[in-house]
């Protein structure tokens, strides 16, 4: 639109005015940062760095070298009740349970199929009354307690328990051990049953090795290999999960091809020969072959399948082979500008944010939080405040599914739930200045397996960058406003085997948040014969699977307290006649401004066009205008749910997964949407999402949000040998909605104003920001990736905690 | 999903393989760059600057200093065959027009109300025909015309008309003049009628004036101030666009406060009081009054409004009143962190793409293309080639829509069509260090208004930055590998009156492509009062009207060829039985894979849970696995097309923004997707795109993918004072699909992969990327804004390029 076309006359006068005014406004100093405000612990410690020791220290001050990007250290306001178990914590608990002789332990390093072990030490997070109690009043922090999972396999029936161990610290008096089963839907005593019991030891050597074994002629001819249980094999077999639970436990295996290079491309070497099993029960020598499938043929037993292949008629695709085709090294000859070192962010002044490590607290502006790690699902965030209010209690990942289709047996059986294998275990370290900038800070995070406490370095990842676009900007003909548009990310990147998750939040000056994933990796990848419905052709003996990456995330809001509504702000279009339309109608549009009163309505999907705006607003706290302060939820980079209607492979395991989002009044007893072995027993698992929805009223009340992102992946060539961030990336943005009286990146010194004309030089207005004028050694932006170690891991039981050792990998 | 659980022995194996294997991976060689491939023109020239001078000169090689950001030179391989008119050329087809007499030009500065003038003369693109004899074979460039557009004013209907002047250079027995009428849906030689005719003289001088005279006693009594066209005025009044065309032509006025602080807030001042007026024809004296309104309440007559204001139970709100709310200067106090400087992105190494400034020509690694610009759109992409072969044959713009709607009937009235006004003019120069990193490159743009052409100085940015997100990368127990996302970005901005578009272009070293636009700048409001259906209060007297942004862009791809087809892949809940799955069905997913075979079928909305995925592919053009290469179109941060249904206001004039694509078998005579004067005539207008439409086949044929971008706007308080780009945007992706046989990203060097374990140093593989070692000065990277010039301006009749001036602002 332009106004200047109408002001006419008015517009030349109001230029004039301005270019006099000019010479008043110039005048504003480019003031030096407000330095007596800085807050206490700001002063330019060295505090953490990548692998231990700085590369460049802070000297005393050196008019010509920038600041090295250091930490500041801040004072966490309050304990970080959210943050786990601390290693004598967990070692005393784990010491409690072995004293308890009726739970019969083993120790994880000499158990076997039917011993009982310990699968998790942690803490059981604290009831959120409990915690506000202590967050916002004088209450002390809440009563400490463990979530411990037993793994009781010393039974014809095994199964998980998760059990509680409290109050902490261990007292022999009043420490008890209780089962835990008010956090899940299914009550039975937190109990689940173990279909993985027999999975390292009866499974491969009494079955899966034996049946292959007898065509190791066939392998051995045809694909060059066996899988036989030997060192030498070059084939691998492995299958579906969860197995498919229908009458009796059935799972379907393949054959794989083995990687020959040193990269980690097995899921890119189907060789399409699958066989099924009833593996029912543990008694390996009752389970049974339910046959075998290639190329669209399936041949109820071995003999009928040897015979087959024996024929001459037998059609014989080639294997997938590795090679450099799915090899993540550099290939191919450069374009000739790509040799020259690319642009890099750097840090001139330090940091710009500050933490409290050891309670891993973080402020960055106005916003702060803690940040808490587990086994199940790697980092959450807690007690987010924006300008010193509350506006999530809790935010983090919930479940992450990863639901395939295809003709054969293993991709249509496949529907990965990586919580059962767990995200802590696998957030590996990160690679300084390749996953997060040269001047990120670096916080490890820790996990419990197998009576150890692991350790990942420099797993979380903490830096400001500069958003390739401004916050805000408005050009005139005499003068021009930009506002930059410096942003905060806390990042996490979990590998569940062949895919790596990126989780990246993202805080902006605006007020706004950004719940961020992107995904790479290996394509889990099927044979292609016959699967044209289900992918691409993509290599050789190849189709690139498809699939749907659906992720969950809890957002509990609090805004401006615990009493809060979900509104809808439709736009709908509409036919109207107006008092000054002279009787005339016209088709325009209008906002349908509603709210989601209960949970019968509150399983939702984004709308059509976006045309529908969903926020949650405390109703109670209308600003001056009488609107409602809330915090708008919207896809801001493509979401998904799962288009398998009624998965035959989830049952009631991932309910989650069918809606965009859904809301429910939030209550201790539904603290988490999935429990990690819900695939145990998908027809009844122990948290069913769905039980959350009792027709409860919504209106200002404690309310979460649980919002998916997702991918559909239909992989093609260009998933070789990695999938590209560029394209596999979901995220969904909560901006702030009438909740300050104007945009507080205002508030930002980081703008500046050009007053210009007549090709005269320009006045340019700052506002205090800094123009540093040092020199940044791009040496020491090189990070010295040799520092990278991986796991540090102490041994629990027996608790030692000066005989730390290395450890990364399978766990 | 994790494959080590199923490894069992053989994980440990090939750990062990691979850390023997470490030894011998290490030893490849951290090399050099290999310079002696770097191209002609590759040399460190210093070519183009802010304001015209080097900061930072190339010095001869000093080990210390970084070099300064230069841009690279290259020669384009073809001459620019869409670039504009040289100044020569433009000012020779102005003199042939004024010798015309038969045309009865007036020059712009000496042409009242009743002259005809010259509107416009720009380059006629060639047809693509031409073009690509040009481009692609040894032909000659394209004959050249130019396009004009005559304003002609002297009569009582007044119009517009497109014309064609050539061939080029103008010769006197071969350069003729005809109506140009192929490019528009509309055959009427060219012609539409102008409405706008007496909006610079009558209507303001005999008529608003006039009208808000006759209340000035209330106006000056109420809002402090009168609007009669003097200096001294206070309030404005302006109104609809387009005018309503519906029983004669219609408009609707509103007193508007102006600002009083230097800024351009005008647009959130609204006084609620509006007039409406028949300005039917050009005799001012047969206008009609056709009543006023305020608060909810219609007055046929002034005299009725006057009296209803004189009583005692008149309501009357106060106006909106200009304030520093409305100000985008720093405003508040700063977070304690904010003062310190934050980070920035340095290119220490220079930069690594080269540009033909003459030509606009610019190679960035795999990719090269030309950049034209016109009046009505701005920058356009041109024959933009991937790895040497065409993807898009154009890429740009079409029409920017923002369609209002309220209660009150100027807010109702509203939907811009911008390029009426224009998006060249207002291409401003962008701010170094703030629009674009401070290493970006610049371009001017020119473009014609008034017998003159106007140059916007660096009004054109390139450069080139790191992505906050690697482009892949994959851990393991024992390596990881990560590789850069460097990624190059063509950028300029439009302000079209109060709001400010930035067009981002963003090409990947993985082939894809991404057209994104963010808006920023000062929102059109309304009055508050009763307009709750339309919009959040969001100042004391003011509403955040809700409009759609909907902005068309023409994507002419040219996928191996230009016989290309629009293929469909839709994710399909299913429900199947399978060879193996004995008898059982399961309920799954599968690919259903279709073409789009007609433009009967190709008015296109993006689906349900993004379960389609369109492509453009070339059917002929297999690759070696029979899967058609072609490339992924897919909105990457949400889209919008329009919500009014068959608009009132737009008619026939945008059915573009009805959809959320189309695509239509390419033609010459179909150029582009809407006319700049369509608002001129909205039931009739020169292009309706519907009309593109014929239900021809659409296989193997030469498309076009007509794409909006947009936002549905509902503003709140965070959009005082500016809207912030945290939240508007929008953006559509290119991605090659089976196009190459793997990720192209792999051919980077910028990767690392680093083999680790046990706590000892890790191996360190990297594949040639350079480390510079070199210092930057980070005084150099503070940008000198007081260049900023604004538009320079040469007169074209007298042509005299020798006496450019100096002018920016109302075109």
């Amino acid at each position: 639109m332009a106004l200047f076309k109408v002001f006419g006359a008015n517009w030349l006068a109001a230029l004039v005015v301005l270019l006099f005014a000019v010479g008043t406004v110039v005048s504003m100093p480019n003031s030096l940062p407000k330095l007596e405000k800085v807050p206490h612990g700001y002063a330019k410690n060295w505090l953490y760095s990548r692998g231990g020791k700085p590369r460049n220290e802070t000297k005393p001050v050196n008019a010509e070298s920038c600041v090295a990007p250091v930490v500041q250290t801040i004072t966490a306001p309050k304990e970080n009740i959210f943050a786990g178990l601390s290693d004598v914590e967990a070692a005393s608990v784990v010491a409690f349970l072995f004293d308890q002789k009726t739970l019969n332990l083993t120790t994880s390093d000499e158990a076997g199929s039917w011993d009982n072990t310990i699968t998790l030490v942690e803490l059981l997070q604290p009831n959120k009354t409990a915690a506000l109690s202590y967050l916002d009043g004088n209450g002390t922090p809440p009563v400490r307690y463990a979530h411990v999972m037993l793994n009781c396999r010393s039974t014809e029936e095994p199964y998980y328990q998760d059990l509680t161990v409290g109050p902490l610290p261990i007292s022999n008096g009043t420490t008890t051990i209780a089962a835990l089963e008010y956090p899940y839907t299914r009550k039975t005593e937190g109990k689940v049953r173990n279909l993985d019991a027999d999975a390292d030891e009866a499974l491969y050597a009494d079955w899966l090795y034996v049946i292959a074994a007898e065509i190791q002629d066939i392998t051995l001819d045809w694909f060059g290999g066996v899988a036989v249980g030997e060192d030498n094999d070059t084939l691998s077999v492995w299958g579906i999960d969860p197995l498919w639970q229908d009458d009796g436990i059935i799972r379907w295996d393949q054959f794989w091809n083995t990687p020959t290079g040193d990269f980690d491309s097995g899921t890119l070497l189907p060789t399409g020969l699958y066989f099924g099993s009833n593996v029912t029960g543990r008694d390996a020598s009752q389970w049974e072959l339910l046959g075998w499938y290639y190329n669209g043929i399936y041949y109820k037993t071995t003999e009928d399948f040897k015979a087959a292949y024996a024929s001459p008629d037998f059609v014989k695709h080639n294997p997938n082979v590795d090679g450099d085709w799915a090899w993540t090294d550099h290939l191919g000859s450069s374009p000739e500008q790509d040799v020259i070192a690319p642009p890099v962010s750097v840090a001139p002044s330090g940091s710009r944010y500050a933490v409290d490590v050891p309670q891993k607290y973080v402020k960055w502006m106005d916003f702060e939080f803690y940040i808490s790690f587990n086994r199940d699902l790697a980092m959450q965030l807690h007690d987010i405040k924006y300008k010193g209010e509350r506006v999530l209690y809790e935010l983090g990942l919930q479940e992450a599914l990863a639901h395939y289709a295809g003709q054969d047996p293993t991709q249509s059986g496949t529907a990965y739930l990586d919580s059962f294998y767990g995200f802590g275990p696998y957030s590996f370290e990160l690679v300084a200045g390749y996953d997060c900038p040269s001047h990120a800070t670096y916080l490890d995070t820790q996990f419990y397996t197998g009576e150890t406490t692991h350790t990942h370095k420099n797993s979380i990842c903490l830096f400001e960058k500069e958003a390739q676009h401004a916050m805000s900007r408005h050009s005139t003909g005499s003068y021009v406003t930009v506002n930059k548009n410096i942003y905060f990310t806390v990042r996490n990147i979990c590998t569940i085997g062949n895919y790596d998750y990126m989780f990246s939040y993202e805080f902006y000056m605006d007020g706004s948040m950004k719940v961020e994933v992107r995904a790479s990796g290996y394509i889990q990848s099927a044979f292609f014969a016959n699967n044209d419905d289900y992918g691409y052709q993509i290599h050789d003996s190849l189709s690139g699977s498809m699939h749907d990456h659906v992720l969950n995330f809890k957002a509990d809001f609090d805004v401006l307290g615990t009493s809060n509504t979900l509104t809808k702000t439709a736009l709908v279009p509409t036919t109207e006649t107006y008092p000054w339309s002279m009787g005339k109608s016209r088709n325009t549009m209008k906002l349908n401004k509603t709210r989601v009163v209960s949970e019968d309505e509150s399983k939702l999907f984004w709308d059509h066009n976006s045309q529908t705006q969903y926020q949650i607003v405390n109703l109670d706290k209308p600003n001056k205008y009488g609107e409602s302060r809330g915090w708008r939820i919207s896809p801001s980079e493509g979401t998904a749910h799962l288009t398998v209607e009624n998965s035959s492979n989830l049952q009631n395991a991932a309910n989650w997964a069918k809606y965009d989002f859904a809301v429910t009044r939030r209550k201790d007893t539904e603290p988490r949407a999935a429990h990690a072995y819900n695939s145990q027993d998908v027809a009844n698992p122990p948290v069913d999402f769905d039980d959350f929805f009792d027709g409860e009223s919504l209106e200002q009340e404690d309310l979460v949000v649980w919002f998916n992102l997702g991918m559909h992946h239909v992989p093609h060539t260009g998933d070789l040998p990695n999938t590209v961030m560029t394209n596999a990336h979901s995220s969904v943005q909560f901006s702030p909605l009438n909740y300050l009286m104007g945009d507080a990146g205002r508030e930002s010194v980081n703008m500046v104003r050009v007053q210009y004309g007549e090709g005269e030089p320009s006045d340019v207005v700052t506002f205090g920001g800094q123009e540093p004028q040092c020199l940044v050694d791009m040496a020491t932006l090189q990070p010295d990736l040799t520092t990278y170690i991986g796991d540090v891991v102490i041994r629990k039981f027996p608790f030692d905690p000066n005989n730390p050792y290395f450890e990364t990998g399978s766990i």
